[in-house]
Order: structure tokens, then C-alpha cells, then sequence
């Protein structure tokens, strides 16, 4: 059987054949990526009350006290290059994602995050960021392999449902879109429990995540389907234990988001 | 087979024989409530931040607004008889339990509860009252049949740990002890998931509850086993669809608790 | 954004854009069968005991006793086409799937069906046919909405692992292949819960079965994804309650299957 | 607060006070074990089809192949000293419960067991044994420690449902009465996911358990709720791994039963 595709002005084709390794087919890495976006329904807009601070507990660990990156490093192991200033940091577009020193495995975890003012752009390309639950792109070697919270700016400004702020990003939407305008802060509260695997490497329970964005619930103890495919379908490609919790650099060519009051407790 | 106990003062004894009826043995009903009480392990103090009034979102049912108590009444239809004033609402004991005119499924809850600032008593007898997150006593005509998140002061006052503040009342602990102390207001932020049953009465899937105490996770997820069983074993004793939120007019000694900013959003 | 693609001399265009109802983007409906077929790990390969016939306990609904198709019926509600003999029947190409005649909830199946001896073909084209576990498709008027185990020679014949028999087409392959030669009976023994859904029409649990195939497990309690997507990514897409079962007329060219020993008990 | 328990003659009091460990109250132990035995609704009884030898699939671990008990051992190490005979090998009283010698995590098993033809007694004293899924006792030195299917003559007999052949001992009735009469075998296709533990020792997921007795199913993929308690409550009391099956020596006085074709699949 042969198949052919066009994109972008680029031709594909070829023969079904058996591969090696636990990959799918040849062709669905010749899936596009709209091929696994959704755009309705839309989830109800919620307005959530306003944005208060809520200081961490006695037991938490905080990642960003407003301060230094000293938590964070760079991929490559070097310091941190996101921004610090008014007790928040905002990315510095181009030096990459910066991910915790710290690993870790079951967790409940704050993070608020500010869109600003004068955001331009639209769809994936308006205040794009991400927050990876567990990364274990360098851990393990394989390219992207993180689960993802979406951040984005949705305050007006449609996108795939799937993709949207409080999605898990290409896999489940919010349950509502409670997102704040841009300038203001938004608040994700996240009790994420790790994947689970068996001795001989294969899954045993997979990743459950509840957020809470603006104190309005989002994911319910959701079952996530695997790491973050952006193109195809997601999988649990390997065993792992703990792992960083990362933040995206996108590379959107809008301007740069900024992050403040984040902590964690370990449970 | 012959068993005989003795409880204050009053001897039980019976032969065992088979029942009519879905019930436990005789023998369950002569259970002591101690013997569903565990006191270890403890769980740990957690100091959770200082107190944040959050405001309800846009679509929250709001139970409780400071003003009337006009979405509430009392078991036997009446008006509820608990007092309203400054904004808050406080027990008034020997007036029963209040529950809400409105039946609910599945939501998202916020509450606030505080202990009075000279609150005497210990163990249960210490500002107990009780949040019963669907009532079923008066639908079903089952005596004390609801699921509950216990209400009680456990800033410094030890007691069974399944009983304590935070807890699944009789049924699990919470993970940590987030108890603010009394005269602080303390919160309770719910989600809840409805049992569902088959349509031959039997139970498909068990009430689910996720619990922030004070913004700390203290129920992850929890599966609950059944009814509040003060005496004996947790059951699903019969199928129900909505049902009312009640607060408990527990009857123990000590000062009446109040409440506030009660709102809960249908999911 | 545009985007094209080639299949089988015909090309497909389109910018994308906000669609009504809850489908995926439309460059879903373009994604290619095999960009959901993968074919590796190839479940490991198990000889099962020789065939025993298993009679039906004394609660079980005989859906065939080896006499008549009188609890089937075809699509269209006219008699089943498909021709009984020697206590067994054989689909009759070109007549039509099959299906019950009553409609079912949760339940435990036990089917079995042969492979002709002297099959031909290769992949999905060798002895194809499927069990529809719950068929949607007629009384919610959504094409080809049913969930699917496989049905399938894969005795010697390679194929995409999420469709050989054993699999849920489409999303998950069996544990181990526990196929015998055609010829040979091969035996099925299920347990299906069916899917739950809210008041408003979302999903509460997903459907989840257990399969043996000649004794040995091959899914163990999976959630089932969502209706059998021949293209694109399986979905929930509308409440129902108890269904028929059926039974596939699939079309590729080779000898038709057989069937007999069917009988399932309520839960 | 004083109690007081009165139990065969014998007196039991105590002053409720705080106890080392996760034990429950001291309460607890002085529950009676009918306080956890319920008897109704009766399981419905199911006349099964009947029985067919089914030989293991090639990738079965064999436990008892008709000839000898070496692949099980008594509690104190040395040979397993129940009697082999005509393919089968039936309890010797008072020598103790026998247990593998290889130990197991998940898996699929499948165990025949045969009541006397004459056998006497009723209740619980009545054909008694027991089906250790995981036997901790020996492992982790506390007495008692495991997960049972329950194995009784019930096939005339009235007992407490949770404790009849095909429950999980003292948690969890069958959902129907699949048993033969005594002199035919029974037969048991059991699923067994272990428990998995978090690395501080606390619970991640329980067991879960799916029981076929005489091909009906009795147990659908039941969460073990924690170790069999006679008296008491269940619990999970200590983290563990892979663990062996055991067969009981009940002492109870009726005849003793027998067991034949014992294989398992490692999932």
C-alpha cells in the first residue's frame, strides 16, 4: 500500500512496512498537527473573582520566592537567563526553557503568570508558554517527552480547544475557560500524581492531574494519555521516576510572559 | 452462637441468625464507635498561610452571603434558625441541622468555618460540627445517611484521626493536619463526584472527594467507602441522584461555630 | 494556514477554520487510516490449551444454541441473512452486519468463531469480522459508532498490532496472541461495563472490558477511548444507555468466518 | 472513657488512650469477628455448565502438575506434607498451610479445588480453606497478613455472605453463587494486579482482583480494601513486593478437600 501527502510544499510517500522499536506506523509521524487539535465545543467562559495572593505553607518548597532562579538551571546546566526584576521573572526569548535543580514525583504545586498588557498575536502565537509536569527530555533522551499544562493567552482569542489556557496541552481542554485579562495574574493550583510503572518497563497506572486556574476547577483528576505529542498521538514511551518541572520558552513571536509566587509541597 | 457485650451498663446478647434485609449482622449494630476510630498515625502540622477572602467566580450558586440564610432550612421544612450577623452565620445549638432548599450532584464547594477564639472542650466535644456533602436522611428516610467532611477544632486537640478536622468522618484521615487556630477562619475548597448506581439499585461507581484545607491538600481523590457510619461500617445503603449540602447542629457542649462565603459551582 | 494532502489520486485543501459541533478540525477527517495503526512491540505469541466447548451456565441469555438466528436481526430489522448449519453459522458476504435483537448494559460474553481452514489473504484482509460490544450506530444515527473487539486471522499473519484479534480496534492491542489455526475454534470470554454519561450529556466513566481469548487475558480491565474510529482518534460523542451487540459482514474478499456457542450473562 | 467487652467467658476493658503505631484503637481488637461477617443479600445462585478440564497455555508457570508438591513448601521451609494422589493432593490437617516457593506480583490463575462428597459440618466449619493471592505473613512477620479468596463448601450452605466460596474473605460477596455440589470440582480463573506503594511506605494503588468461579463471574476487578481481617478492619500495614501463594490448613473439623491443575500466567 503507498501513501503520499503534501505539506508545505514538501511531498511524502511510502510502503507500509514492519518497523522496529514501539513506534507507530511511518505515517503518523507524517501526521500534521491540526491532525490532533479540536476546536469545539468551547468551553464556557467563567470569570473568576479577583486575583489574591495566597503565601505558601510551612512545608512548602519554593521554587521562586521572588528573588533569584537559583532553583532553576538552563538545559544545557547552566544558570538560569529568564529575567528577575519586582520580585517576578519573565522569559528571555531565545535562552531556552528553564527547568527545577530539584526533581520530583507526587505533588501539589502553585504557580501564578501574567500575560502582558499589550499582548499581540493570535491563536498558539499570543503569550505562549508551558508548564511540564514532569521532563524527562533530558533524563531520558528522547526529544520533548514532558506532560504539559498549557499557558497561553485565551482572555479573547480563539484557539484549538485542546490547546488552550488550563488545557493538557493536545489532550483534554479546561472544563471552562477561566482565564484573566492580559496584565493581571493568572493562578494555576495543580495536585499532580506521577505515572506509575511495572518492572519489566510497561505502564502501570498512568499521570493524574487536578488544576485549578484562578480557583476554578479545569482538570479533574484526569487521566493523562501520555507525553506531549505535538504531532501524533501521545504515548508512555519509557519507564522514569522523578523528573524536573519545566517552563517553556516558546519561541511565539509575541512578548514575553512573566512568572512569580511558586511553590510546591511534595506528597 | 451466643455473644454477649456490655456497654455502659446495658448488657446485649443474641444468637446469630440470619436477617432480613441488606444489613450487617445484629452483631454490627452492637459495635462501639471505637472500634472504627484510629488515633495514628497522626498526621503532621502543616502551617498553612495567612487567611485570603476569595470572592466567588461568576457562575457560582452562592449559598451563604452574608445577609440571609434564605437558601437553607431546617429539617422539618422551617425556616433555618441559625443566627445571622456581621456577615457570618452561627450555629444556634438544639435547632437541628440546616440543609440546602437546592439538590446537588457534582460541584466544586468553598467554605468557611471558625471556632470560637475561647473554645473549651476536647477530642469530638471541641467545636464539632459536621459538612454533609450530599444528605440523603430525609429523601431516603435512612436516619443519618450523608457523606461527610468533619468540622471540629484540631488546632491543639488530639482525637481519632479519622475524626479529626479535614477528615472523611470515620473513614480517612486527612493527609496532613492545615488547622488554623481557632478564632481564624478556616476554609474548605471541595470537589465532589456523585455516586452513580445501576438501575437494579446496586452501585456503579463510589462518591469521590478532593479537599483543600486552608488551600492544602488534605483528600486526594479519596473513593468514599459509604454513609457516615458512627457506629459500624460504611455502606451504599441505596441509589439516589441530587441531594441537599447540610450543616451539622452537632449537639457537643461546647461554644457554637460560624460560617461564611459559601459557593459552589455545579460540574 | 493552509494545508493539503494527496490520497489515492484525490487532493484535499482548506485553510483552518472554527467549526460547529464537537468534531475535531477537519484535517482530522484527513488523517489516513494507517496514522492510527501501529505495529510494534508485536505481542508475544502464546500456544493456548486445545479447545474445550463450554456450556452455558444456568442464567444466561443463549444469543445461539446451534438452531436459528431468531435473536438477530439485520440492520434494516429484516431477518438475519447469514446461513446456520451443523450447529453453526457463517456470515453471508454482502448481507450486512448482524445484531441482537435485545439491547445490552453491562454484561459477560462468551462467543467463539473459526477461521476456514484453507484461508487466503494478508493483514486485515485474512478472516476479518468484529464484535461491536455496544452498536450505537443505528440508534443514535452516527455512522459506524460501536466499540470493537477485533475479529481477525493472526495465527501467521501480521497486521498493526491495535488491530489484531484480541486488540480494541484501533486503541489497544492484546496482552499476548493467543490465536489458534484456522481451522481451529477460537473462544472469547468478556466482561463489559458500559460507559456512564451525565444529565448533560458528557461523559461520567468510560466503557471498560476484560478479554480472555482461548483462556488467556489479552485486555485486563481497559478503558475503552471512545467509539471505533476507522480514521482519527476515538471519541465519546453521545449519551446512551443499553445497545445491541453485533456482529461484522467486514468485506475483504476472503472466506467467510463462522460463529456458534454464544451466550451472555447480564451484571 | 472506660469499655467494657464480655466474649466467651472472658472480660475485656480498657481506658481509651493513645497507641504507637497505625494500629487502630484498642478497640478494634476487641471486636467481635461477626461484627464484620454480613449475611444478605444472599447472593443469587447460578446452576454453572459442567466441568471441562482446560490443560495451562505454553507460558504457564505450572504449580501442581498431578505428581508432586514441589513447587510448595510449609510456612517453617520444609516440604510441603499434604497428600498426593490420583493427580491431585488433598490438605493433611494439622501440617499447615503450604505456600509457593516462587513468588509473584500480577498474574492470572487458575486452581481447581474439590469439596468431599460426604462432607459434614455447616457454616464456616464446612469444606474450610483459603486462596492467599499474596502471602505477606512470612515476609513481613506479621501474622495473617494476606489478600484470600475464600474456598468453602456453599453449595447448600449458609454462611455470612462476605465469607461464602468466591468472596474476598471478609470484604466482598460474589456476585452470584457459581458453586457445584460437593464431589465435582470447582474451579477458579482469577486476574491479580498487586498493590503498588509509594517510596515513604504509604499506599499508591491497591489490589485488584477479577474472579471467575466455574466461568461466572464472581468478582469484577474488586479494589482489595487491605490484609484479611478476622477481627477487625482491613488495612494495607506495610509496603511489599512480589509475595507467594498460599493454600490454608483451616483446622476446621469437616474432612478435608483437594486441589489439582494449578497454573499461573506472570502478567
Amino acid at each position: 500500500m503507498t501513501l503520499s501527502l503534501t505539506n508545505e510544499g514538501k511531498e511524502y510517500s511510502g510502503t507500509l512496512k514492519r518497523l522496529k522499536g514501539s513506534e507507530p506506523s511511518p505515517f503518523a509521524s507524517r501526521m500534521k498537527p491540526q491532525m490532533t487539535e479540536y476546536w469545539e465545543p468551547v468551553p464556557k467562559k467563567v470569570e473568576p473573582g479577583p486575583y489574591v495572593m495566597v503565601p505558601p505553607p510551612s512545608d512548602a518548597i519554593v521554587l521562586f520566592d521572588g528573588k533569584d532562579l537559583s532553583k532553576w538551571k538552563s538545559r544545557d546546566g547552566s544558570e538560569a537567563k529568564w529575567k528577575v526584576e519586582d520580585g517576578l521573572f519573565t522569559v528571555v526569548k531565545g535562552t531556552g526553557d528553564i527547568t527545577t535543580r530539584q526533581k520530583f514525583g507526587d505533588y501539589q504545586l502553585h504557580i501564578e503568570w501574567r500575560i502582558p498588557e499589550d499582548i499581540q498575536g493570535q491563536s498558539q502565537g499570543r503569550g505562549n508558554s508551558g508548564l511540564f509536569l514532569q521532563d524527562l527530555s533530558d533524563d531520558l533522551k528522547i526529544p520533548d517527552y514532558w506532560y504539559e499544562v498549557q499557558i497561553l493567552d485565551n482572555y479573547n482569542n480563539p484557539t484549538y480547544v485542546n490547546g488552550q489556557a488550563g488545557s493538557i496541552y493536545k489532550q483534554n481542554p479546561p472544563l471552562v475557560n477561566a482565564m484573566r485579562k492580559p496584565g493581571e495574574w493568572n493562578v494555576y493550583d495543580i495536585t499532580y500524581t506521577a505515572p506509575r510503572f511495572n518492572e519489566n518497563g510497561t505502564l502501570h497506572s498512568p499521570a493524574r492531574v487536578t488544576v485549578f486556574h484562578n480557583g476554578i476547577l479545569v482538570q479533574n483528576n484526569y487521566e493523562i494519555r501520555g507525553h506531549t505529542a505535538y504531532i501524533g498521538m501521545p504515548a508512555y514511551k519509557a519507564p522514569h521516576g522523578k523528573a524536573p518541572i519545566s517552563l517553556q520558552d516558546h519561541g511565539d513571536p509575541s512578548k514575553a510572559i512573566s512568572f512569580r509566587n511558586i511553590w510546591l509541597r511534595e506528597l
